[in-house]
């Protein structure tokens, strides 16, 4: 799976854009985060784990896009397709950027409202004090406003290139799963089960295992969000792994079940029905249907339709973040499109504070729903 | 080694967080990121990963902390030394938390003025359209402002619980380095070392490998950010792994230098002056000594104290977050405390771009710095 993409995936994203832009009358975008940055210019780096720097992309409505980034990100950026890269010596304790960016904008400009990904989701990434010196730099001429959704609208709909990443990713992470049998058995504390996990993921090509949670017990785990314990697997228990690795910068999201031994009935019969509420969700997910229906698609297996706002959300996006746009809640309209890549994660409560939780991911193509990941049998895996 | 804290350790954060709130004259203290959580309840998950909820903990100046979280948060939150849990069935559309939060803070504080992390190193972990809405819910009885500093204040200065955590981390790295040989001989692309290294950090021990960077070429690497590509080393490359790979939340950084096969003449020199710009660091890192000391003892070394902007920092405090306060930069003023914890890391260019790059870890003690780290020997490792 060859890395990165060529000029003109980049191209067509800053095309896309700039259509937005002149549709909500904004004059420029500024993104800030790793996730925003990687999208519009192929900048890929873990270094964002660090908070020290911050790191600006600022996309015009015409004319080029402009790096304006720390200069140890230099060298790295002169390999994407970006051509006007700004750096200063960062961290600078007087000036991290501000007066460079606000420079920048000015000149690229001069005046109108740029947007900035404010909406759910998103966040900015540099300091509250340093985003009001850059407001206030650049005002009255720009005003900073909301992006009016377009980041999110873009990074919603994958290309063809986006989507062979992501399922590249679904297929190390499906391998993976496929070996757990050597790593989970009986005695095995779950906090080891999880570092072998990753070094299996890893061996099989991720290039990192950005996520790992799971559970383990009789009747399913108290959350799917907790690390791992060193309490050791027990014959009976149903174990749960969910991944989220990477390749090239994009994310698989699915976990699997399996019994430590011959699984209770309870378990066994709740993992039938979440395959069953997967397959419903996989039939509701067509072009021109809702968010919220496949919601209803499998929440009426799972609970007969209630719709209980307990029972959380069914799936989400998925791309270069874990978790990406829309929700699978009732209360979501986004309308599925081509090419939008999605989990479906029905979840059943089974007795004392447990659960059970199924993910697998899709895409939609003009004829439905098409499986990224090797879709799990209705009889739970027995280890 | 155990995981966890004892319930004294947060008592003890918390305690220090007031004391400073009422010298800043703050009624209380917002936050809003993983690290900040973590530092404040021992809320440990790498559910952050995923952008689309936001969390947030409220320190009154007086009572008791409250925890204002996602629904999907509130069984592993049970789990730690808070009490005061406040969830919402989140995604919201309409409203994520906000009127929660407003509420919360009206409650426990009804007026004054509350902190938020605002300044250098420091970012908002929700929305900002979500963010004003909250200001606009508390004013004027209430106001935000900046933290004055207090957590980047708290958490730089590590408890010997802290300090044990990193030096857990430090020595699973250690061992993993030592076991580079395994791994990196010429012909082996850079992206299997550097995927076969994250194993055995993993089997040595690592939660998770959260960071992992490098380079390899005859003179060094041009960038010392970069995700690796799949060209081979080849005989004579300086092949150089810096990782920041965690612990029950807690991090190492630092790096190795291998030379494959003979080094050249200027790596070997060039290595050898950096452990020697090392060294200088960790003599002058006492209790009382400044981050810009240590910064001019190596540039003595390293360029005969020019301290060139170019240059760049060469070290900083790490420990829940791979980089934190302090920059070993020459502006930098912050006074060395015992229980900070620091890297050293020295860089020297090469030639045709290049650089070398060298990396240990140290706490500070009554005495002067401690390695916690396995120094590096001056003579560059051949594989």
């Amino acid at each position: 799976m060859r890395r990165g993409f060529d000029r003109d995936e980049f191209e067509g994203r800053l095309a896309r854009a700039r259509t937005l832009m002149n549709r909500h009358g904004l004059d420029g975008l500024l993104v800030t985060t790793q996730a925003d940055i990687y999208y519009f210019t192929g900048f890929l780096t873990g270094f964002f784990e660090s908070p020290t720097r911050p790191w600006f992309v600022f996309l015009p409505a015409t004319g080029e896009p402009v790096a304006v980034i720390p200069g140890i990100g230099r060298a790295l950026m002169e390999t994407t397709w970006i051509s006007d890269i700004r750096s200063w010596a960062s961290p600078d304790l007087l000036d991290d950027g501000v007066s460079l960016l606000a420079a920048t904008i000015m000149e690229k400009i001069g005046s109108g409202r740029i947007g900035l990904p404010d909406g759910h989701e998103t966040h900015l990434r540099m300091p509250l004090g340093d985003f009001r010196r850059l407001e206030d730099a650049i005002s009255p001429a720009v005003r900073i406003s909301g992006d009016e959704g377009i980041v999110r609208a873009l990074r919603m709909v994958k290309t063809t290139n986006e989507v062979a990443k992501i399922e590249h990713a679904c297929s190390i992470a499906g391998r993976a799963f496929d070996r757990v049998g050597e790593i989970a058995h009986a005695g095995a504390p779950l906090s080891e089960v999880f570092r072998r996990f990753q070094m299996i993921c890893l061996e099989e090509g991720a290039d990192q295992v950005r996520y790992l949670a799971g559970g383990a017990g009789p009747t399913g785990y108290f959350d799917v969000i907790s690390p791992a314990t060193d309490k050791p697997l027990q014959t009976g228990d149903c174990l749960m792994l969910d991944t989220g690795l990477t390749f090239d910068g994009y994310f698989c999201d699915f976990d699997r079940n399996f019994a430590i031994g011959k699984p209770g009935d309870e378990v066994a019969e709740a993992h039938r029905r979440l395959i069953e509420a997967t397959l419903a969700g996989f039939e509701a997910a067509k072009p021109g249907a809702c968010a919220r229906d496949l919601y209803h698609a499998m929440d009426r297996v799972l609970t007969g339709g209630k719709a209980e706002e307990g029972n959380g959300r069914l799936g989400h996006g998925l791309g270069i973040q874990l978790t990406e746009w829309p929700s699978l809640i009732p209360a979501d309209e986004t309308l599925l499109e081509l090419g939008m890549v999605l989990t479906l994660e029905p979840g059943i409560a089974t007795r004392d504070g447990n659960m059970l939780v199924h993910e697998e991911n899709i895409v939609i193509t003009e004829s439905g729903a098409r499986w990224l990941t090797p879709l799990a049998s209705p009889e739970i895996a027995r280890l």
